[in-house]
């Protein structure tokens, strides 16, 4: 095995990113949500780079590019997403499908090497119009029905009518041929700052955790805020804030070592300066990758609210609104990437779970599914400040080619 | 004196508030915005019922109805306001209103008493457009450019093109004549439980607290809300609901023996539930009759803020938005209406402040001005469910218009 794979082009990756950061610019990052101009743009420029790498580029009736390969031998699937959250970081996305594109033009281009790696991105990763909606119909699991529903969360624009405006509108959704790729691999920003703290290079995904959502409700009685005394309030408001604060107080003692959780929005009812809330809500999420310990904290969180209504004033009632197994990622894909960092990035690698949700988890539903991570600068994503190093971008992709290189012919081995 | 005015009919006054209760009717209260269908209505059945009293009734380039009389000897200013917040209560202003209709009923067409009652009906008490933009105006402090600026808060609709709407543009505001009055009564349900739990008839206000409301701001750092593991956190949604506890748990050590403090909203930034909140913001009100009480508070409040900031992670900054003084009652006039209560209701009263903001606090600024409550059942005030006992309707009538005509006979009498 040659030490440095003369095919592998670090600058042309870095260029293919900052190409694609130029599309749809906001300060350092980018503002491209699903269907905007700047994504159709940017799946535009990828369906046009696919050729490089010997595949045909489709763009199918959800959204999705596809690049097939009529190269003989096994092929891998590799791929992630082009749209953006909105206003948010540049390689949330493009990273894992520009490491991709340049796997398919080293490998695919080389005669010596037998099979072919296939180049996704998935629409909407990012959720504006629903939950995975193109990795999702890519594994048959969206029905004609659910994209009737779906509606982009920030415009309340219908995916129909986006579909239609993106020329979309009446081609068919490609599905996974069974049987055709050996799995799946995805690249991503960690997201995090496991990696940049240890000085490492390599995140090896474990798993990618489930996540479950709460909306948690109290109820008490809503006054005039003048008028009524301190002493006979029920203020649902103050209630809630209590509960978050008992929530982070005893967590802890409950969660396991890298359980998450997160109140991401409050909403007092009515919402007026001048009156006592009589009804208060808040989403709240727990991420883990161990369903006992989400079965136990989701029992804590029950007898709190519980505990809460029998004490008189508020009451609280806990109701789960979203439930997303964990996902395991292929053990054998793992070695390849530890294997792969041993070689191009000096063994700087960690196994650890993804705490982001991802589009192989979709695909780990019909295949074999990996990921790796590269270093994330102070842990930013979601923000227009997220980046990552050139040289640690780089790195990642070498390890990512070389992956590629080792799952296609351990695979042609068999 | 006699024991009974034969002139006062408490079965009118009922039948005047049911008649206002029918137009715009809401379950068993009203829905009544301001300059909308059912308010214009009521508007109108005021000034057709104003003549019945003496009175010459006009509707100002504002939406106020101002009945004049020609009656010789001193006037008094008497009333309330005629629209409602949302869905809420049948007697919030309409009492007050009906009160001064009954009382200038009873006086003005009695030639043995010297002087009038003279009825207004104040818009938009209820803050839809504005703050007492009716009442501010009747005392000059109101600008062209205030209503410029001034949109319904529903809506959006701005009082321009509400006013116009109504037929009102163009038409003259009224302001006070200085000296015309020898000061302002106003009715009013109680809003709270005092007098119901005291089993009292009448609460004497002496004092219309003063609201100051604060926007409280934190700022900690947005990130995923997946992959930032707990320790490294600001969350500045947490940091809002522990400032929030810790409110609750010292102000009861610093405040006033009626002081009452309310969050009545909680926005958290950007909301969503895989996004730890980066910011977060309260709407904060105090309402106390003691500027000092508030001063305290207020300090108080700004040392828990650099506090806080101090501690590291996330920071808090206190800024004031509204200061409202607080209006003392005229004295000599809580003299009367105790006088009257103690000749019209068994002496069934108590001397009280006032939690919530009438338009008697801004009559003040010009004139003496009093109030009188009458029992709210439960407390119970915007919201549809409001009510005050039919006895204690016909009680507090009457002892208004006794408070009237003792007032009226005292300045004849100078």
């Amino acid at each position: 095995m040659p030490d440095v794979n003369p095919r592998f082009d670090g600058q042309r990756v870095l260029a293919d990113l900052n190409a694609l950061r130029a599309i749809g610019a906001f300060k350092t990052g980018v503002h491209k949500p699903t269907f905007s101009e700047p994504h159709l743009r940017s799946l535009d420029w990828l369906a046009a780079r696919l050729p490089e790498a010997g595949l045909t580029a489709a763009i199918d009736g959800i959204g999705n590019v596809l690049g097939s390969s009529a190269k003989a031998g096994p092929k891998l699937l590799a791929g992630s997403h082009l749209e953006s959250q909105n206003q948010a970081g540049w390689l949330d996305g493009p990273l894992g499908v520009i490491y991709a594109l340049e796997a398919a033009r080293v490998i695919n281009t080389d005669p010596s090497i037998d099979g072919a790696v296939e180049v996704a991105a998935w629409c909407d990763e990012e959720g504006h119009f629903g939950q995975f909606l193109g990795s999702r119909s890519y594994v048959g699991a969206v029905t004609e029905a659910e994209i009737d529903a779906a509606r982009d969360r920030s415009s309340d624009c219908t995916m129909r009518q986006a579909l239609h405006d993106a020329g979309f509108a009446g081609r068919p959704r490609l599905h996974a041929a069974p049987g055709r790729h050996i799995g799946y691999l995805e690249a991503h920003i960690e997201q995090g700052d496991t990696l940049e703290s240890g000085q490492l290079k390599i995140g090896v995904v474990t798993s990618i955790v489930g996540i479950w959502q709460y909306r948690i409700t109290f109820t008490g009685a809503q006054n005039h805020a003048g008028t009524t005394r301190m002493a006979i309030r029920k203020d649902a408001g103050l209630a809630l804030a209590r509960f978050c604060v008992a929530i982070d107080d005893s967590f802890p003692a409950v969660c396991g070592p890298r359980t998450v959780w997160t109140t991401g929005r409050i909403t007092l009812d009515p919402g007026a300066p001048s009156i006592i809330p009589g009804r208060a809500e808040m989403l709240f999420q727990i991420r883990d990758d161990n369903p006992a310990v989400i079965a136990r904290l989701e029992e804590h969180l029950q007898r709190m609210a519980a505990e809460l209504t029998a004490r008189g004033g508020c009451s609280a009632a806990v109701e789960r609104i979203r439930t997303g197994a964990p996902a395991m990622m292929h053990q054998p894909f793992q070695d390849a990437i530890e294997a792969a960092s041993a070689a191009r990035a000096d063994g700087k690698s960690v196994r650890m779970p993804s705490g982001a949700g991802h589009d192989a988890q979709i695909l780990a539903t019909i295949m074999p599914a990996a990921m790796l991570f590269v270093p994330s600068i102070g842990g930013i994503s979601h923000h227009w400040t997220e980046n990552t190093d050139d040289v640690d971008i780089v790195t990642g992709a070498d390890v990512y080619v070389e992956t590629c290189r080792r799952l296609l012919a351990g695979a042609a081995a068999r």
